[in-house]
């Protein structure tokens, strides 16, 4: 195990990077280990971030993430400050429906659950906040891709497809063909693409300068979704966080 | 301006530190002067930041926090992993009373807002997630306090109680009192201590290990506030989170 190489930047990241959802506490030798860093530099950093407050240690001698990290992520635009605004929209959403809410971005190829409301009797569907899905797998992926530049469209399409389920679209014609219905609808309705019953219903949100800046959706049992009834409250909710973000619906759009 | 004398580890979090609330964007010469770093100190370190994520850079060339960040601080135990069990019994309270609702956990001599909740039509009460407060001056304070360890008590009585209201409780012998009625009555209640106009009603939240962990409030116009209304629906919220988080009443408590 060698520190060679790496800059001091990179290794203090790496400490951090060690932590993620299967590993979310470490000993000293587990995060030397996954961050590929000799006991000595381990000990030293991990006493640097604790001192600071982005790590802390609990009774066991185990590591966390700790409380300040979480208040500086409450700074970041498109995590809890854009969830922020959108909180009383999903909670209106979540009281007409009292299904599964959530509010998506994308990050790369794939979306990021920022947000995720869900009553103790909703639908128990496998998505966390902080969660991470391939666009065409999810009704807000594909709300956000369909709104996409037609060159990352065409790109991501062509790409390779991954299944989740016998009914996960992995054909580039069916995505393509999707992602024009999204367009001429302003709804995503995704079928059990991730889970075998599951249901979701996404629209796009747009921001100020009318970019789409995340998406919102309900999840709910695909075998009694009453998809129809589920549009307009999406569409409703999609409408009124894009308005909080400044979007002006007269205001031509910049996108798709 | 000089680097010298600082670690490597505190040169990049100095970097993370200089990003606050008030100051949530920033230029490469800003994150130089707030951090206390040469220009090329500082462009290194932001270029590291950026290339992991942790910062994002806008179309205007300014700095934020970025999505990784965020994620990461989703697997902190007391940020938003204690807020994700918390939430469905947030969102029952929500639905309850329609009012301001809150989750937060001790850091030193203060509360840090974990999870808020208000629909659109709520009071307006100046509280943000990741805000602090010293612990005498809201419910979820007095109610994280009168739990703690006698000798900590005594010593934040002993401190100095900083005034935000004309009705702040700034004498300690009242602080004392107030906190011995918490413990009585399970709830804190705590009316214009923030602010001239609200009031909040607040119960501690308990652990596995029947250690205080948090505390939930529900915040609402002091003029027409139904106190003996809320006490047992927020009495209700900070029981059932307990028991998801562990918490068996039939144990006895290791604490107050």
């Amino acid at each position: 195990m060698t520190d060679g190489g790496r800059s001091a930047p990179d290794r203090l990241l790496a400490v951090l990077a060690a932590f993620d959802h299967a590993h979310p506490a470490l000993s000293l030798t587990d995060v030397s280990r996954r961050a590929g860093l000799s006991l000595t530099t381990a000990h030293r950093l991990v006493g640097a971030l604790t001192a600071w407050g982005a790590l802390e240690r609990d009774a066991d001698g185990l590591y966390h993430v700790g409380l300040r990290l979480w208040e500086l992520a409450a700074l970041a635009p498109r995590g809890l400050a854009l969830r922020q605004v959108a909180l009383p929209y999903l909670e209106d959403l979540y009281e007409a429906t009292h299904e599964n809410v959530q509010l998506a971005v994308r990050d790369g190829t794939e979306v990021v659950y920022i947000e995720w409301l869900s009553g103790r009797s909703a639908v128990g569907v496998h998505i966390r906040v902080g969660a991470r899905w391939p666009l065409h797998a999810t009704g807000v992926g594909l709300a956000l891709l369909a709104h996409e530049a037609p060159a990352f469209q065409q790109d991501y399409c062509a790409g390779s497809l991954a299944a989740f389920t016998p009914y996960t679209i992995t054909d580039p014609v069916r995505l393509r063909r999707s992602l024009a219905e999204v367009r001429r609808t302003g709804v995503a309705v995704s079928s059990r693409q991730v889970t075998d019953d599951a249901l979701s219903v996404a629209a796009a949100v747009r921001g100020a300068t009318g970019q789409v800046a995340a998406a919102v959706s309900v999840v709910v049992p695909q075998s009694d979704a009453q998809v129809p009834a589920l549009v307009p409250a999406v569409r409703l909710a999609a409408r009124g966080i894009s308005r909080a973000l400044g979007w002006q619906p007269d205001r031509p759009d910049r996108t798709g």
